[in-house]
């Protein structure tokens, strides 16, 4: 758990910069003000959009430039193309270690070699887990992404006992290997894995069965590494000594009960280099507190449920379209990337319309609305198959406004 | 200078692994054979089919394994598509300490922001220069290659001062620059720089002028970094601590006289991963020994001059017909990739017709004559233009064997 002290120091060292000074002088708010945790709801939720504003009042780096030695990545910005990050050397020694032993509990060994599928450059994943790996001992095939043939090719040739790659790239992967291939061990990232149910077991049996360890993972790329599955696969463990989590309703920014779901807002506890402080992921995920055999907590049990994009009031529950998509990964006939909304009032209550794309109109649809009736709490009232949609969610609202 | 102790302990060490234990089994060669350098070209060769045979042999790693922390990369490899190379940790330290000191002699310091455009993964160039700039203190944009346009974006954007490229390439970016950009230091790789007349002087320009220092380099992906020049832009110092170089004549394997052109053939005093020995690079260079203002030796003048691949002597003249690649990059109108030599026997002597590609007719024809007498020391008896040629250059010969 985080010292209060710590994060007071953490505050303090971020008024510095333009970004919190603006922000936090708009809403009179001073690092001063907080003695304890129920302080913490004072400090402003920071967006995307005002770091967007900052680059663009202080360009190139959001006035975060600061003394020392530093290391710069790249990452696409919404508004702004890309932008940089940087951190302190310390900085990215800090994330190293602490991922360090997160991935010895994830089962990676100095006798694993590790092929790491994610881009080394522009963005920074691949060369973030590739320094990882060899502060492991492992030794690490930097393969970088795409061409899943040639990717094969190496975990054969080169007898690679583990992955680090984004799960659906391995699925494209696992059919080409040999059965004889050494892969005992995936961790993978960049998009949900958990949160999608069967996903897990396909990615399993595409490597062979039983014998193969699947961790899930989040990060993203303004915070760095934040959570991660130990070999048990219960969930993901929060790195609670680097980060401050909450869960917020994305309108109201209000707290939401444990285990329901919402937006996860982050605070890096010690970081030199771009230091964020509540700041809004977008990303929608269950916060709980689960014992783990490991001895950590399960804090993501199911890591990331999908984006907060539009989110919907409908039939009262609060609809977060984003994660349709999660649920329609679910149905290999289905392209979870396409998918359309349509909501209308009928008879005083609101009526949902779902439209996916298929090749085959073979879809269970008791199925599909069983499962989001389960996981988004709402089920369609209808569900219409197409061969050809736009890529994307997209939201057809035909209540008024009256409806929110 | 390199001690002839600490060349005795690493030819020991080399000897356990099987390709040399083969090799110079075979050729009846052991390192205790080896007292001064007198004894020095009784070491076998190593060819790159060599080291496809251990590869072939020894799968994976050509027998190469060995205890301890180590990092792959992955090279091109002809007849294999691509090989691992791997490093000792110790190794890697090394090569990052002395080519920091080598950066810092080309002019880097602290204050730069180093854009990079070579790949990271499956090659590790990019990665190699990213750390050592690192290691001077410099802030690196991880840039990867590609994408002329987002690469002169970032280079305005976030103020570069420095570019780490294959000139080629810097060539395309150049022209996309606003006035006010603030590159000042161009280290050059991958390709042929000071070879090609001019070509530095071009560079130069596209980046606005006398104010930018043109830094020329030379590393292969099987040894690393060999050579790079100082700010004082004299021709390549070759990292003398780190490597020994000879000029061989590629035909008889014999020393070539100072100056002359050769193959370069190159040993590493301590390298625990992948350690090679009187390797042939199959570059062409002149080594020379001229003292340069920075107090280090200039030895490689002009840097690589071009392939050693199908040699023939033409008019008593070893024709190395890559280095016509290297000539004809200095005329702007014309492919340098693609040619064609076609030798005939007429009146006693040998002809040589050469055909290039170019869209216009007018080249000039007398100084591209002037420039082969001058680098290559034979002159085409004919000059061809066609508008479209295969890539590579071709070599008939239609003199019979009698000419050799």
């Amino acid at each position: 758990m985080v010292e209060m002290a710590a994060l007071k120091e953490q505050l303090t060292y971020a008024y510095q910069f333009p970004l919190y000074r603006k922000l936090w002088d708009a809403a009179q708010f001073c690092p001063n003000d907080i003695q304890d945790w129920n302080d913490w709801t004072h400090i402003p939720l920071l967006t995307r959009n005002d770091i967007l504003t900052t680059i663009r009042d202080n360009p190139p780096y959001g006035g975060f430039w600061f003394d020392g030695p530093k290391r710069l990545h790249i990452t696409p910005f919404p508004g702004l193309g890309t932008i940089p990050v940087l951190a302190s050397m310390e900085d990215v020694q800090r994330s190293i270690a602490r991922e360090t032993e997160v991935f010895r509990r994830a089962g990676f060994t100095r006798d694993d070699v590790v092929q790491v599928t994610f881009g080394y450059a522009p963005f920074y994943t691949g060369m973030h887990f590739h320094l990882v790996a060899e502060a492991v001992g492992a030794v690490v095939v930097p393969a970088g992404p795409g061409n899943a043939e040639q990717q094969a090719h190496w975990i054969a040739e080169l007898g690679v006992t583990a992955l680090i790659t984004n799960p659906s790239f391995a699925l494209k992967i696992g059919p080409l290997l040999p059965n004889n291939h050494r892969v005992r061990l995936i961790y993978a990232g960049g998009e949900p894995l958990s949160a999608v149910e069967g996903f897990r077991e396909r990615l399993r049996s595409a490597f062979g069965g039983p014998g193969v360890t699947i961790i899930d993972s989040y990060g993203i790329s303004e915070v760095g590494m934040m959570a991660t599955e130990c070999q048990a696969e219960r969930g993901l463990h929060v790195y609670s000594n680097a980060i401050v989590t909450e869960i917020l309703d994305p309108e109201t920014g209000k707290s939401v009960p444990q285990g329901q779901p919402g937006e996860l807002v982050v605070t890096q506890v010690k970081q030199e280099g771009f230091p964020l402080v509540r700041f809004r992921t977008s990303d929608l995920t269950r916060l709980v507190s689960d014992n783990c055999a490991c001895g950590e907590t399960v804090t993501l049990p199911k890591g990331i449920l999908g984006r907060i994009d539009e989110v919907r009031k409908v039939k009262g529950v609060k609809l977060y379209p984003s994660q349709i998509a999660v649920v329609l990964a679910e149905f290999p006939e289905v392209s979870p990337r396409n998918y359309r909304v349509r909501l209308w009032a009928e008879g005083g209550t609101d009526h949902m319309e779902l439209t996916i794309q298929s090749s085959t109109s073979h879809i269970n649809e008791e199925r599909l609305k069983e499962r989001m009736r389960s996981e988004l709490l709402i089920a369609p009232n209808r569900v219409c198959v197409e061969t050809l949609l736009a890529d994307g969610m997209q939201i057809i609202d035909e209540r008024g406004k009256g409806a929110f």
